[in-house]
C-alpha cells in the first residue's frame, strides 16, 4: 500500500465510521489511511487495529497538520463537523463530511467558497446517492428512460423511536416546548431531498409542509425519565421544481418499517422508475420500472459495475454504499477536474430546503426558495 | 329469481355498466334487475340480452315511476347524474349513483338531506371500498393493528392520457385557457380521498395542495385536432386530520402505471398496512403488513369470505370489487337499519375536500375544512 | 301629492326607517308613500302618523299585492331581506332593500337575476355612496382629479361597544364559541369596500385580512349578564385590485370616534383625495385634496347641487344621505335606462369580498377573487 | 464650551448632517462637536465653519482614534455605515448611526452585542420618535390615556419621486428586473414600524404585506435616461401584535403629501390618539384625542417641556426633531445607566419586520416573526 495514490485521514473512530467511513477508504487500493484520531483512545486505537492504521491521535490537530494528508474525513459529532472542516479546508486539504456540514446553510456556503477557492475538492455523506440502484436509476434518467420527469416522490423513514421507552438525547435547555424542533427532517428528510434534486436536475423554487410530533413523552437518555420532548418525529412536504415537475417528501423515525428505509420514485412521460431500500429478508434494494407500453412494474437488473469490488444487493448497505462514496471520491480527486458531486454546495442547498419547510411549517404557506439572504 | 327480494332499474347501459354495475346486481340472488334504461336503444337492448333483463327502456320515467322498483342505478354521463338522482328519492328509491352526484356538493347533501327525510339509502360509487384488501385493511385498522394512525399516504394514478394522441373531450366553450381546471383530482383523487376518511376516521381540517397540467397540448376527440387543453393531469396535495394525522394523495392520468393505479398506506403507532390496487401480470390487488417487532413487510392473507362467490385475486376488478359494492347496498337495505356507508354524505365530503384543494391551489396556501357554506 | 309619479311601500318602521328612509321618500315630490307597514301596530301607526302615509298594515303581503305600488322599500330585521325582496320582485316590483340582501351572496345574485329578468331596479342601503362629499370624491376621480387610482384606504368605525356593558344580542345557540364570528366587517366593513370597487372602479382579486374579538365579555341584552361573546369587533385587510392598485379597510365597533366613523382615501398619479364622514362638533363630513404641484391639504367645496333640497352639512347625516339615495332610485327608475348604481350586484360582490376575508382570517392567507361557486 | 461633558466627532458631512445631526449637537450646551469627517474636502471645511467645528478631516480613522472623541456620529452614504460603527465601537465610542446600521440584521445584532460588551450606548437615527407630538403621544399611552391598545395605524409617505421625470440612482448590475427590490419600506416603514414597537410595547409576531411598482419606469441620475426601475415605491402590510393588538402601515414616496408625511394612531379601550407629522402653511405637527365619552377628536397641546431650548411647532423639523434625538442620546449617556432608548437592538428589530414583510410578499403569506435565524 505504500504506492498509494492519496492518503487518508479519518477524524471520529464511532460507529459510524466502523461500519460506513472505514470500511470504504480501505477497501481501494487507491488510497491508504495514514491516521485515525478520536478523542476517546479506546475507540482510536481498536479502529487503528481492525483497519491496519498506522498513527492513532487523539488531538485532530496532529491529523490535520500533517503534510502527507490528502484527504480528511470529519465524521464526529453533529457539533465539530464545521470548525474540523473548516481548519482541514485551511490546510490545504479535500474533505469528505458527514452531514450537516453545518447547522446554517451560510456557513456552509462559505466553507464551500473556500474550498472552490483553495481547488479543494468536497463531499457531504449522502450515503444514498451510492446505492447501486439508485445510481443506476440517475443513469436511465439521465438517459431519457424516463422523459421528461413530471413527479418525485421520495420516503426516507424507519421505526426506530416508535416505542416511547427508546430513550432520546435530553433537549437543550432553554428550548421553547410549544414549538416543535425539526429533528426527522433534518436527519432522515435531507438524502432524498438530495435525491430529489439530483434526479430532477432542477431547484425546488418553492415548499410547503407540515411537521408532527406523534410520540409526545419520550424516555430521556441522561435522566432515564419520561419527559416531553416536543420533536417533529414525522412530517411530510410538498414541493415545485423550476420547470414544472412536483414532488412529494415524508420522513419519520415513528414509522413502521426496516433501515435504510428509502423508497424514491420517477415518474415521466416516457416512463416511471422506483428505488427502495430497504433491508427485507437479506436483500438490501430493489429497482422496478416500467414503461407506457409496459405499464405493469418488473425488476430491473442493477449492472455488476455499480457495485464495489466483490459486493452485492446482500452485502449491509452501509459499507456496500459508502465504498462506492469513498471510490466516488476518490475518482473526483485523482481526475482533478471539475466532477465533484454531492458536495458542500448540494448540502447547503439541502439545508436550505429545510429551513424553508421549518418556516412552511410556521407561517402554515408556501416558502419560495431560495431563502432571502 | 321471481323470490327476489330487490327490483333494481339502472339507467344508463354504457361500458362501466356492463363491466362493473350489471354483473354486480345480476350475481346476487337477492335481487333482480327488472328494468333497464340507455338513450341509445342498441346499447340498452344488448344490455338487456346480456343480463337476461325483462324490460329495456329509453326514457327513464319509465323506470322511475315504476311501483315494482326499489333501487334506481344512475350510471348515465355526469350530467345527469343529479336530476335523474333527486326523481329517484322523490319516487321514493333507493339510490346508487356514479360519483360525482352532483358538481356543487351543496346539491349532493341536498339529496342526502332529502334521502334521510324518506328514510332512503344512497351509496355512491366509490368502486375500491369494496376491494377485498381495502376491506380488510379496514377491518385491521378498526382492531387496532396498526394502532393510533399517524399518516395516511395514497396514490390513483394511471397512464391513461400520457400520450397528448390519446383523444380526450372537447374543453368547454368559455373556458378560461390561463386558469387549470381540476380533471384528474376530481376523476382520480376522489376515491383515495374516501378511501383516507374512512381508514382514518376523522375529517380533514385543512388541505394544500397543486396542480399541474404536464401534457399542454391533446388531441381533441371531436376536432382531430391537437389543443392546448389546460386540465390537472397530475396533482399532490398533504392535509391535516381532526386528531393531529396527517396525510398526502397524488393523482394523476399521465403517471405510468397499469389500472386501478392505487396504493393506500396507513403508518400508524402498532403497524403499517399497504394496500396495492394495480393489475400486474394477472394478481389484482395486494396486501403488505409489518409491525414493529417485525420490520420487514410479508404479504397478509385476505379471507375468503370478503371476496364475491367465485371471485379471487384473478377476477378483473371491476366486476370483483362492484359485485361487492352491490351486495353491501343490498345488505344494508334489507337491514333496514342506520348502516349505509360509501352514501351521498361521504360523497359530499369527498367533493368539499377537492373544492379545498383546487382553491389552495389558486389562492396559494393552506384552505381549512369546512369549506364556508 | 295625487300627481307623484312613483308610489312607495315601505316594510319595518323601526328607528332607521324614521331617521333615514321615510324622510328621504318623503321629501321627494316624485313620490307618494302609499303604504308602511310594520309587525308592531303601535310602530307602524306612528310612523304612519308622523310621515302623513295613508295606509298602515301589520302584514306585508298587504303592501307587496297592492298594484298601485311601484317600490318596496325593506327596512326590517336582516332575518326578513331576502324573502320580502324576492316576494317584491315576484309581484313586479322595484327594490330598495337595507343590506345584507341575503347572508349568502348566491342568494343576492339569484334576486339580482330576477330582477334584472323583469326590468326592475334594485338598490341597497348604502348610505355612505350618497354622501355629498363622497359624490363629489367620485365625481373628481372620474373627471381625473387624481390621475391614476394607486392607494385606497378605508376605515370605518365608531365606538358604540366599547363599553362591555353596552348590551349586545344574544349568541345564536349551537355556535362554536371559539371561532370568531364576523360582526363588524360584516356591518361596518360592507360600506367602505363597496365605496373602494366604485371609486377605484375595479375589482379586488385577493384579499387577507384578519378579525379580532377585542371585548371577549360583554352583557347580554336578554339575559342581562356579562358572557363570552366571540364577535369579530375589529378587524383589518389589505387588498389587491385588478390592474394593480392596492387598498387596506379597516372597521370596528370598539374604536373611539364618532359616527358614521368613515374615513376614505385615494391616492393616485395625480392627486390625493379624503373624505371624512365623522360628525364633529355639528359638521357632518369634510373634504380635502392635494396635488404634485400643491401638497399641503386644502379643504374642497362640495358643489351645492351634491345636497339634498334645503340640507347643507350640518344636517343630520341619516337624512343628509338617505334622501340623496331615494332621490337617487327615483331618478333611475324615472329614466327607465341601464343607469342603477349601488345595486343587487354591488351587495353580492361586497359580501363576496366579506366572506374571502373571512375565509382568509381561518386560512391565514390570501384568498382570490371571485370565490368558486 | 472648554467644559463640555461630551465630545464628538461626526462623520458625514452632507444635507442631512447640516440639516438634523450638527444643529442638534451644537444647540447642547453639555456638549462639543470637536471634529468633522467627509471625504469631500469642501463639504467637510464648509461644515467645520459653519458649525464651528475646530478640526477637519477627510480621513475617517483621524475622528475615531482620537481618544478625547467619546460620541461617534455616523451619517455618511448607507453603504459605510456598519464598518465606521463596528469601527468605533471597537474603539470605545458610543455610536449614533444614521439607519440601516447594516443590511442584514444579523450584523446590526453583531454590533449591538459589541456595544454591549463594551457598555457603550448605541442611537440609530429613527427621528420621528423625537417629535415632540409623538413623545407626548407615547407619554400618554404609557399613562394609560388610551387604556388597553388596540390597533395601531401608521403613513409614511409623500410625493417625492411621483413625477417619473425625479431622477433616480441607477439600478445595481446584477439585479433581477421581475423581482420587485424594497425600497420604500426600508426608507420610509422603517420610522414608523420603529414608532409601532414603542407605542404598542409589543413585538410583531406575524406580518403579511404587498410591494407595489406603480412608477414602472424613471429618469435614471446618472445616465439621464429612462429606464424601467422595479422598486417598491408604494406598500401596504397588516400585522399581529403579542397580546392580540393589530396594525396596518402603509409607505410610499410616489403618493401626494408634504414631509415628513407621517400619521400614527393607536385606538385602545380608553381613547385614541392620532399624531400627524406633515408639514402643512408652516406648522409641523399635530396630536389629536378621543374618548369614550368625548368622541369627537380635539386637538391635545404638547407640553413646552418637549421641544428642544426655544423651538416650537413652526421650526423645521430636522433641526426640531434631531435636536430631541442628540439631547436624549446625551442625557442617556451621561446618566450612564441602563436606559438607551432607539438603540441597535431596536435597529434590528425593524429591520427584521421589514424583511419579513419582503419575504411575505414573495411568499404570498403570512410570515412568522421572529425570523427563523
Amino acid at each position: 500500500m505504500a504506492g498509494a495514490e492519496l492518503r487518508v485521514g479519518v477524524i471520529g473512530c464511532g460507529r459510524w465510521a466502523g461500519w460506513a467511513h472505514l470500511p470504504g477508504w480501505t477497501r481501494d487500493e487507491r488510497c491508504q489511511v495514514v491516521a485515525v484520531c478520536d478523542r476517546d483512545e479506546g475507540l482510536v486505537q481498536a479502529a487503528a487495529d481492525r483497519f491496519g492504521v498506522a498513527d492513532a491521535f487523539t488531538d485532530h490537530r496532529r491529523v490535520i497538520e500533517r503534510d502527507d494528508v490528502d484527504v480528511i474525513d470529519v465524521v464526529t459529532g453533529d457539533e465539530e463537523h464545521f470548525t474540523l472542516t473548516m481548519a482541514a479546508l485551511e490546510a490545504g486539504k479535500h474533505v469528505l463530511c458527514e452531514k450537516p456540514v453545518a447547522h446554517d446553510y451560510r456557513d456552509t456556503l462559505r466553507a464551500r467558497d473556500l474550498a472552490a477557492s483553495e481547488g479543494l475538492g468536497t463531499k457531504v455523506g449522502f450515503t444514498f446517492r451510492y446505492s447501486p440502484a439508485v445510481r443506476y436509476m440517475k443513469e436511465l434518467i439521465d438517459e431519457g428512460w424516463v422523459g421528461t420527469p413530471y413527479i418525485y416522490n421520495a420516503y426516507e423513514q424507519n421505526s426506530q423511536w416508535i416505542d416511547p421507552q427508546t430513550p432520546l438525547r435530553q433537549v437543550p435547555a432553554g428550548v421553547d416546548a410549544d414549538r416543535i424542533r425539526v429533528s426527522s427532517l433534518e436527519g432522515y428528510g435531507a438524502p432524498v431531498i438530495d435525491l430529489g434534486h439530483w434526479f430532477m436536475d432542477a431547484d425546488l423554487t418553492s415548499v410547503v409542509g407540515v411537521l408532527r410530533n406523534f410520540v409526545p413523552e419520550r424516555m430521556i437518555r441522561e435522566t432515564g425519565t419520561m419527559m416531553r420532548a416536543n420533536i417533529d418525529d414525522g412530517d411530510i412536504f410538498i414541493g415545485e421544481f423550476a420547470g414544472g415537475a412536483i414532488c412529494s417528501v415524508q420522513s419519520s423515525f415513528v414509522t413502521v418499517g426496516n433501515y435504510p428505509g428509502i423508497e424514491v420514485r420517477v415518474y415521466g412521460s416516457e416512463g416511471a422508475l422506483i428505488a427502495r431500500l430497504v433491508e427485507e429478508f437479506g436483500v438490501m434494494e430493489t429497482l422496478k420500472g416500467a414503461r407506457p407500453d409496459a405499464v405493469e412494474f418488473v425488476d430491473l437488473e442493477v449492472p455488476a459495475r455499480l457495485f464495489p469490488p466483490g459486493g452485492d444487493v446482500h452485502e449491509p448497505w452501509p459499507s456496500l454504499y459508502y465504498s462506492n462514496l469513498t471510490a466516488n471520491f476518490v475518482d473526483e480527486i485523482l481526475a482533478g477536474g471539475d466532477k465533484n458531486e454531492g458536495n458542500f454546495s448540494d448540502a447547503a442547498w439541502v439545508q436550505e430546503v429545510i429551513n424553508a419547510v421549518e418556516q412552511s411549517h410556521f407561517d402554515r404557506g408556501w416558502v419560495g426558495l431560495p431563502l432571502p439572504r
